[in-house]
């Protein structure tokens, strides 16, 4: 090893690439943060817009430090969708407008003059959340992010798994009904279809359709939008409708959640994603549900726990990442 | 490494432990099989007899071959059930009287003076078939093993996954249905209760007596046994209700391994076990379910595939395990 290579690259950025921001931050070689940034992604207006925002955000992040990219070790982006990681292209990603087979680690190679390496995004948390999280110390890990839509990404016997074409726990298309809600990915009755952000405000849609009424209504035609947050807090005022949808979602999780302890059989199981924050009052089913209907012995090795890192987790990891990728490359 | 012990240890011994039957086999140091024997386990005795019995099963294989226990490197044990590995200790074994924590690896060890190795008895086979079989040379492969019951061992990225209670894979308490048949786990609607031998003949005794008709009932009463063998052989003839019969297990099997596809993205996904020799007319409407509700993504990179090794892959794949123990222990 050069030794002015390991005097010279103190510094990683991770960057957490989501539809509707972007998270950028500088970490120290032990990932300490030194400088982060949350910008809006404004995907609507393309790959190259997108490109060069988070490039300026990084070099804002360089600048507040007093760092250039020789000081720089590595880059690590976690984007959701499909990607191909060998290759470093971005191949799909949902909620992202005109975004095809984007090839954002020759792009970031020939700005920043460092190693960039990209992972799919719920995989980049997962790599926080073992490092300094809810899964520190642990060799079989599964995280669950509740978002938009659903997914998990999978630590067992130490190994984070990446599987044939880099889609291994994906969970959000995990068949529960025969005959369900039609998904996107061509199937029905997929967990994602229920589980999500989207898929509670669907609920909560067809309950009203059929009659039900909730106090959500009300505050929607007073010009609030119909989301989770919003019907976490009928739940919280005691809203019967609403109290049905986190029940409906909280146990069918349970079931989705009993299926991913038995086939992964982790030590640990962290819930995340902006739908958790509903908590408990979600959960309590989840956690009912799991303890009638996992294995008894896997179920026993099991904890399940909320993620720790928060809005960090992201960007904390794909720095971690890439550090990862570099010295296994070296 | 002693060159002595090299020279001297070129033989591995190979157990498949089911509840009918023991295999074991003598293979020289590149797997060949040298000497093979099947006996009957008459597990109704209890474990001290069937200890005895795989034991001079193992004599007489050694016998035969014309070497001693000085020749053995080390055995290796394929048990269903569960068990804990590394202290050698078969916990409960389903199908099994009188089978509670026997100390296999103690017991082994003390009669054959030789390193001993246990695991479980699908994760064997898949050691089998992923050196020899149809997932040879593949770093993702599921094999799925459908006899009495359901279950499955994983390779992901080239690791065969274990997990915090060594309980990887348990396919067959998928929950599929939210109230469906119940389940000797305390769960119900497990795919293991509709994807077996047993839960074929019980799919076929439900027609039955929500009377349909079938030509089973009259070999049945001809004094056959009602297996899925018989069943196969009435859809051959065209039998109306065996083959709906068939179609719904297919169908329900199909979309559990569309699961098995989207959380695990293999490249190879084996069916084996005794039931999987109904061939196509049991997997084309698995397949054709595959193709309509797994993701595309992970359905294109994968391959669905019969089991080459057949009855052999168990005893070898133990073997192929004793030596990877060994030598990862040396």
């Amino acid at each position: 090893m050069d030794p002015e290579v390991t005097v010279m690259t103190k510094y990683y950025l991770g960057v957490d690439l989501a539809g509707t921001n972007i998270k950028a931050g500088l970490f120290a070689d032990s990932f300490q943060t030194v400088k982060k940034v949350h910008r809006p992604t404004h995907e609507e207006q393309g790959a190259d817009a997108v490109l060069n925002r988070i490039w300026s955000s990084c070099e804002d992040l360089m600048a507040d430090a007093g760092v250039t990219s020789d000081d720089i070790a590595a880059a690590g982006f976690g984007i959701p969708g499909q990607m191909d990681i060998q290759k470093g292209i971005s191949i799909f990603s949902p909620n992202f407008t005109d975004w095809q087979n984007v090839p954002v680690v020759q792009w970031f190679q020939n700005k920043l003059g460092k190693p960039v390496f990209i992972d799919n995004d719920v995989r980049v948390h997962l790599y926080g959340e073992t490092t300094f999280g809810a899964g520190k110390g642990h060799q079989n890990v599964v995280l669950v992010a509740i978002g938009t839509g659903l997914g998990a990404a999978v630590m067992i016997d130490g190994h984070v798994l990446y599987g044939a074409s880099n889609s291994v726990g994906e969970i959000g298309h995990m068949n529960m009904y025969r005959h369900g809600r039609p998904c996107a990915c061509g199937s029905s009755g997929c967990l994602g279809r229920y589980v999500s952000a989207r898929g509670i405000v669907k609920t909560m849609h067809d309950k009203l359709s059929e009659g039900q009424t909730s106090i959500v209504s009300q505050w929607v035609v007073q010009g609030e939008e119909m989301t989770t947050k919003l019907i976490s807090k009928a739940v919280a005022q005691g809203d019967e409708t609403a109290t049905e949808v986190f029940k409906e979602t909280g146990e069918l999780l349970g079931f989705g959640l009993s299926n991913v302890i038995n086939l992964y059989n982790p030590e640990e199981l962290i819930l995340g994603g902006g739908v958790s924050a509903a908590g408990e009052a979600l959960f309590k089913d989840t956690r009912e549900t799991i303890a009638h209907h996992s294995l008894q012995v896997a179920q026993n090795a099991c904890k399940v726990s909320m993620a720790q890192l928060g809005d960090e987790a992201g960007m904390i990891g794909a720095a971690v990442y890439a550090s990862r990728k570099l010295n296994r490359s070296m």
